[in-house]
C-alpha cells in the first residue's frame, strides 16, 4: 500500500476482529435493520478491514451509514424487487437500501442464474453505497464461479481535456478462483486513487501524489500537492483525474472504463448515470459466470495456479522486493490481522466511543 | 489522436475506400480464403482504416496476416466449432482461423444467445489476431445489444514492479447504442500504449511519451525515448508498461485489467494464459448484452443520448478545445474519410505495390 494510505504503527490502535463484528452489527441493530442484515452488513465491512482495504471498511464508512439512517436517505427495511427478468438477468429496485445488504442478494440471483444458463447478470437502481465492490465479486468463488461488480457513483472525476466531474470513481471489481493460490480479486476505482483516499490521506497528514487531481481549471496537477480541506466540495483542486493522469499517460482510458461502468451500473439500471441530477446515490452492477460453462473446472483452477505462481515470482525491478497480483496483499493481509487485529486511527476509535455512548452501546473495543 | 501515431499530412497518400476494399479481398482471395470470409476480413480492415484506428487497419496488420497464411500460421479454410455451449455461453476452438474472420462469427453466437436468455458469452481457444478489437463489439449495436470484446495477447507488458513481461496489451472494447449520438465505442489496450503504436511511432519518427516503456531492468522510463529498433524483441528498453505507468500513477489498475483480460480471454477460453510458451497466439473473449433484458430499450438510447450530450460538452480545461467521448473522433473520422480517403504513409503504399505485384493483383490505390 502507498504510505499515503497507511496508519503509523506507532499510532494504531489495535482492534480483534470479533469484538468489531460485535459492535457493528449493534450499531446496525439500533439503525433499525433487521438481524440477518445486520450480520451481512457487519461481514461486508469487517471482510474490507480483515482485508486491509482501510477505505471500504469500519473506519471509514461506518459513520457515513449511520448518518444515512439518521437523515432518511438510507431506509432500514428496503422493499426491494426484481422489477425486470429474463433467464439470465435482472433488474432491481433497491428501495433505498444500503448496497452493502441488497448486492449481496443480487449477487445471489446472478449466481442462481448462472447454474441454469451459464451467465448471471444484474442491475440494481435507487441503490446505495456497496461498500467494497470485491465483497460481492468474491461471492462467485465458492460456486466455482467468476463474480464481476461495479457500481456507477456520483460524479467527482474530471473527463479527459475537461474541467468539470462528470463521471464518479466507478470501481470494477472481478474475483476468479484458484486451486492452491489465494484467489485473485481486482477492485479498483477507475480515477487515479479511489475518492475515499482524499479523506484518509487528509487524515494520515500525508500529500496527494502527481496525476491524482487536477487543479481549479481542470488542469492535471503533476506535482505533489495538499488533500482538500474537511467538508470541501468546491470547484476543482481536490477533482480527481481518471487513471493514467493525463492523456499522454493514458488518461482517456480511465475515462472510458468509468464511462462503461456509468453505462452498466448507472443507465443500464434504469436508474440513470451518475451524474444525473435526480439520481439519488448509486447504480449497481453484478454478474457471475460459470466456469464449468465454459470449460472444465479442475483445469481452469490449475491454470489458474500456474499462471499466479508466474506472475507473483517474476523477477523484480530494482528496489522492489516482489511482484504481486492483485487480490494477494490482502490474502496475507487477512493471516495478518486474524492474528495482530486491525490497526484503527485514533481518531477512528474516538468516533467509536462516542457513537457507542450516544446509541447506548457498551464499548468493547480496546 | 496524439502526434505520435499521425501521419504526416504532407507526407499522405490519400487512399479511397472502395479500391482499398477490393484490394483486401483480392488479396485474402490469392491467401485461399473463401469469398464470404475475404469480404468479411476486409470489412473489419478497411472499418479500422476508416475510423482512424491505423495500428489495427489495413497499412498495419496486412502484412503480417499475409505472412501468416505464407508461413502456416494461419489457417485459410478453419474448421472452427462449438466444444462446449449452455443456454447463455460457449467455447469456440477457432482451429488457427483468423480472429478477424472467426470472431464474427463468435459475436454473431453471443448475439443469438442474448435474444433468447438476455446475455450472450462466448470465449475462443487456438485464435489468432482478431482485428480492431470494437468492430466485434459493435456488431451488437444494430440488435440493440451492449457488445463487449477482450482479446488475450502474447506477453509484452510488465507487471507493477516487475522486469519480465508477463502479460499481452489485452484491450477491452465495449459499444453501446444512442438514439441520435453517435454511439459510445471504447476500445483501447489496457497498456499504456498498444503495441503496434511502438511500430507506428518508429515509421513516424516520433519519440514514445514518459510512462509509455520500462529499461532493460524493468524501471518505468519516465522521460521520452526512441521506439525500438526494427524487429527488436530483445530485453526490455521497449516493453510497454501498463496503463497508469507507475505505481503511484496508478499502473496496477491498468496491470489488474489487462490479468482481467488474461482470465477471460485466456484462461477461460481453455487454450491458457498469454505468457503460457505452448499457447498459439490469442485467446479471445465476446459477448452480448440485450438492453431489453433490462429495461426499455428507447429510454435506454435517449438517456443514453443525453448522457453523450452532457459528456461533450463539459467545459473545456485550458488549451483544449472540446472534451470528446470515446467513438465520438472515431465517427466523425468515417464522415471525413468518406469524402478525402484515408491517409496512407508513402512506406504503406510501397507495400501494396509490392504485394500486388507479387500476387499478380492489379495496383489501383494511388
Amino acid at each position: 500500500m502507498l504510505k499515503q494510505f497507511m496508519v503509523d504503527e506507532e499510532d494504531a490502535i489495535m482492534v480483534q476482529e470479533a469484538p468489531l463484528r460485535e459492535t457493528v452489527v449493534t450499531v446496525f441493530k439500533k439503525m433499525g435493520v433487521n438481524e440477518a442484515d445486520c450480520a451481512l452488513a457487519a461481514d461486508v465491512l469487517v471482510t474490507a478491514d480483515m482485508r486491509g482495504v482501510e477505505t471500504h471498511g469500519v473506519s471509514n464508512m461506518l459513520r457515513g451509514y449511520v448518518t444515512g439512517y439518521g437523515n432518511g436517505t438510507l431506509n432500514p427495511n428496503p422493499d426491494w424487487k426484481i422489477v425486470r427478468e429474463t433467464p439470465a438477468t435482472a433488474n432491481i429496485d433497491s428501495d433505498a437500501g444500503l448496497g452493502i445488504i441488497v448486492v449481496p442478494k443480487a449477487m445471489e440471483i446472478a449466481i442462481e442464474k448462472a447454474k441454469n444458463t451459464g451467465v448471471g447478470m444484474v442491475t440494481i437502481r435507487n441503490g446505495r453505497h456497496m461498500g467494497m465492490a470485491s465483497y460481492h465479486a468474491m461471492m462467485a468463488l465458492e460456486h466455482d464461479m467468476i463474480g464481476v461488480t461495479m457500481t456507477s457513483c456520483p460524479p467527482g472525476v474530471l473527463p479527459t481535456f475537461g474541467a468539470e466531474p462528470r463521471l464518479g470513481t466507478n470501481p470494477i471489481a472481478l474475483a476468479a478462483p484458484a486451486d492452491k493460490e489465494p484467489p485473485f480479486v481486482f477492485d479498483a476505482a477507475m480515477s487515479a486513487v479511489a475518492g475515499n483516499k482524499l479523506g484518509l490521506a487528509r487524515r494520515l497528514n500525508n500529500k496527494l501524489l502527481p496525476g491524482w487531481v487536477g487543479n481549479a481549471e481542470g488542469e492535471p496537477i503533476m506535482e505533489e500537492s495538499d488533500p482538500p480541506a474537511p467538508g470541501y466540495e468546491g470547484p476543482a483542486s481536490g477533482y480527481l483525474l481518471p487513471v493514467g493522469g493525463t492523456r499522454e499517460l493514458g488518461s482517456h482510458k480511465g475515462y472510458g472504463l468509468m464511462a462503461i461502468v456509468d453505462i452498466l451500473g448507472g443507465i443500464l439500471s434504469g436508474g440513470g448515470y451518475g451524474a444525473n441530477p435526480g439520481r439519488p446515490n448509486f447504480g449497481h452492477y453484478v454478474a457471475a459466470y460459470s466456469i464449468e460453462a465454459f470449460m472444465d473446472t479442475a483445469e481452469f483452477k490449475s491454470t489458474m495456479d500456474e499462471w499466479l505462481q508466474m506472475l507473483r515470482t517474476t523477477k523484480p525491478a530494482p528496489g522492489h522486493d516482489r511482484v504481486m497480483y492483485a487480490g494477494l496483499p490482502e490474502s496475507e493481509e487477512v493471516e495478518k490481522r486474524t492474528v495482530h487485529g486491525i490497526p484503527f486511527h485514533p481518531e477512528v476509535i474516538e468516533w467509536f466511543k462516542d457513537i457507542c455512548g450516544e446509541l447506548s452501546i457498551p464499548y468493547t473495543l480496546s
